[in-house]
């Protein structure tokens, strides 16, 4: 029950992200819902698509559809409101981003995927949604740029994968998996960690 | 069998509009019947990758491959004839997405997924050809900002859904919904209707 | 076996590419992996998820993933090196491209897709990864542009349909489907072949 509750409160800091950078292009306001319904919604579906759960869950349960959509709408009123609470939803968005990896890399494994695969479809799951909004506004993925996002989401999904091996009971597991994430993210924002750029490139 | 016809069309008009996009991008003649087909197929294969038909049934009948491959190589010959042709294509465009819109939401409903699930798919059915297009030419999906045509497509889904919650015949009620998609298109087009932008952006 | 190591070679060809491109476009070490595990593996996740594979079969092989995330590493680490074997760089990519495409080709004959549907798919697997690539990094993808890539893919693909409607022997006409591939796409490199734009375009 805390688990669901959490999620759609990641599901709804997802939508508000993609919210955003949708009314920041000036779409309108249709546009901003698929945007958020999209960014909220896109890991978990891509994730589905590579393991074959036709129709893919999120869009089977109708809370997984209502929150987004309503952050969507919250947002294309109150954005200049939303966009001042930037250290609430960053570290919201942390917490969505540990619990889709870890949900993912479990469901993964539930299907039989080797713990290698689950890994990656885990990162996939929590990094899709962005890769998406992104995408569609026309913009290099954030998830591949910014401050060890990517990094935190695997490390996520490593330690999932890591107790299935060793035979570890699943929930305490994944907390710990989406805590981990949680403490990576917001200490690379914090002491402003980024992952080398190649060198010999000029500035 | 007017219907196949009428969703023949429909496949070649979104296949001109992508030839015409990739011809004003100056893709050569291969990309052009590329952006075609993808455009006219690409909402349909996305229904059936996340309904789990496989391979995408419009991959395996010839003449949906066919009549989208021939519409590119005529556009790109004729492409100033038809961009001169701008009316009937916006026409044709609207009956082309109001019958993706209701096959897709029919399809999604007789694969058992829930009533608004089918009008999400039946949407995308509409619009993920043309969003397509749009990120493969490096474009923020023309669907997602102009003249309420996502919402159109919804619309025509929640026809079909609706319909199908309360047991009506079918077939009418696929016709209500394409008329329902092609109206609400053609007065937007007509009144220049469009959704509001967020306020409080700067000009 | 020498097809498999092939196939790794192709995938490192192709990662290097991902690679590459991500170095220029400034991603950091780990976008830059992620595109290199993008663009190799690109091709057959889409291929397997058009055909109903799940989880996709090169993501559950780990030396599908480690020689392009290896790749990756080496590429970020001795990109100006990289940049210099352009010759060798564009005769292993043909290589690859035509694995992937007779493979490619040969996976949706074997599960049941009709030739003109495992021609199509075949084109895909061998393109696949080079479009998220472009698609990631915000460009139009080169796929779909330069000389004749797409082209020689297709007849990679018609190859082997054909040899398989005449019943022929399956590993020479995938071989024979790969040299041509090879053959066209150095020809197009070497006498600068490219397919025709559309007239009345200015300049």
């Amino acid at each position: 029950m805390v688990l669901i509750v959490l999620e759609l409160v990641g599901i709804a800091v997802f939508a508000a992200s993609g919210a955003l950078a949708a009314v920041r292009t000036r779409l309108d306001v249709f546009g901003v819902i698929v945007l958020a319904l999209t960014t909220a919604l896109g890991g978990g579906v891509i994730r589905d698509v590579l393991l074959g759960v036709h129709p893919p869950s999120s869009l089977t349960k109708w809370p997984y559809l209502l929150v987004p959509a309503v952050t969507g709408l919250l947002v294309f009123w109150f954005h200049p409101q939303v966009a001042k609470l930037r250290r609430a939803v960053l570290l919201l968005d942390a917490i969505g981003l540990g619990l889709f990896v870890t949900g993912g890399t479990s469901t993964a494994l539930a299907l039989g995927a080797p713990p290698y695969t689950a890994c990656l479809i885990g990162m996939t799951t929590g990094i899709g949604g962005g890769a998406l909004r992104d995408v569609l506004l026309r913009e290099i993925p954030l998830v591949l740029r910014r401050e060890i996002y990517a990094v935190a989401a695997l490390l996520g999904g490593l330690v999932v994968a890591g107790g299935s091996v060793l035979g570890l009971p699943e929930e305490p597991v994944a907390l710990a998996g989406s805590a981990l994430v949680v403490v990576v993210r917001l200490l690379a924002l914090w002491r402003k960690w980024n992952a080398p750029l190649a060198h010999g490139l000029d500035a």
